[in-house]
């Protein structure tokens, strides 16, 4: 049984290892790999608007944060951020919580999604978004410093919700 | 007679009107109108790297930030944020501390400038930071609320500055 939900401060107990996994590996996400558990706890927990845990069986396995893109005259468009245990990998998770992500956008009152940095070999994410209806906006030249192949560009991904 | 120099605390007092102005218009930068200046100060001076003043005979006329745009995987592209004075417009101060900001940004180690929220209504920015050397990399549809046109697109520029 699978069932995406709120995240609690006792999540983060189950979120913490997905984080440091995907952080330390350094090949998807702008957050440094020596992240610590205090500073993950800021950047997943605090800061965004909402965070998510997909629960399968009683266990976390995904996670995702909602949050305002731009504050002001950028406040209608959020940007969010997912994450999958490698042991629940293939399993649609990603896909799962991207959909309930732009549900629940929708339901706060965002107008577009926006994902700022996609890493452009990260080509399983970029596909991904690509049939969940993003499409790549912007290019960013060699912005995305990857740990086995050098420089490569980083890609901004937007989806218009509103009708 | 004009110099570029790190803010001080103090500076602030003369940065904060500044700020205000152009947050309150709305039209440019992606900070809530209703900025205060305990949030601005957090914003202009806790939150980047640096912060500079631009002087004009002992007059702060202008004011820039640069900081880290993205960590980890992204932390040699820096960002910077520029503010000039009603009262200074027209004087190239825009262009004096673009200049000083790459400067500045290639000393610092950073490979390359990112401005991630250029609302395209901007013209005279867009057209600056063109003459600068700054490439339109990516358009956010309709990603900005400008106050009087509705929602237009924002840019994203960016310059490789390292060799």
């Amino acid at each position: 049984m699978i069932e995406i939900r709120e995240a609690t401060e006792h999540d983060f107990e189950a979120i913490w290892p997905i984080f440091h996994e995907v952080a330390k590996a350094g090949e998807t996400y702008a957050y440094s790999p020596d992240t610590n558990k205090e500073q993950a706890f800021s950047i997943w927990m605090s800061a965004p608007n909402y965070t998510y845990v997909l629960v399968e069986n009683g266990e976390v396995m995904g996670t995702y944060y909602l949050k305002t893109n731009q504050a002001g005259p950028g406040q209608h468009v959020c940007n969010c951020g997912y994450m999958v245990s490698s042991l629940a990998r293939g399993k649609g998770f990603a896909t799962i919580m991207c959909e309930h992500s732009q549900q629940k956008a929708v339901e706060f009152g965002y107008k577009a999604m926006q994902y700022n940095f996609v890493a452009a070999s990260n080509d399983l994410a970029v596909k991904l978004w690509l049939k969940l209806g993003f499409s790549v906006v912007g290019t960013l030249p060699k912005a995305f410093n990857h740990p086995r192949l050098g420089y490569v560009d980083a890609l901004v991904m937007y989806k218009w919700l509103a009708e």
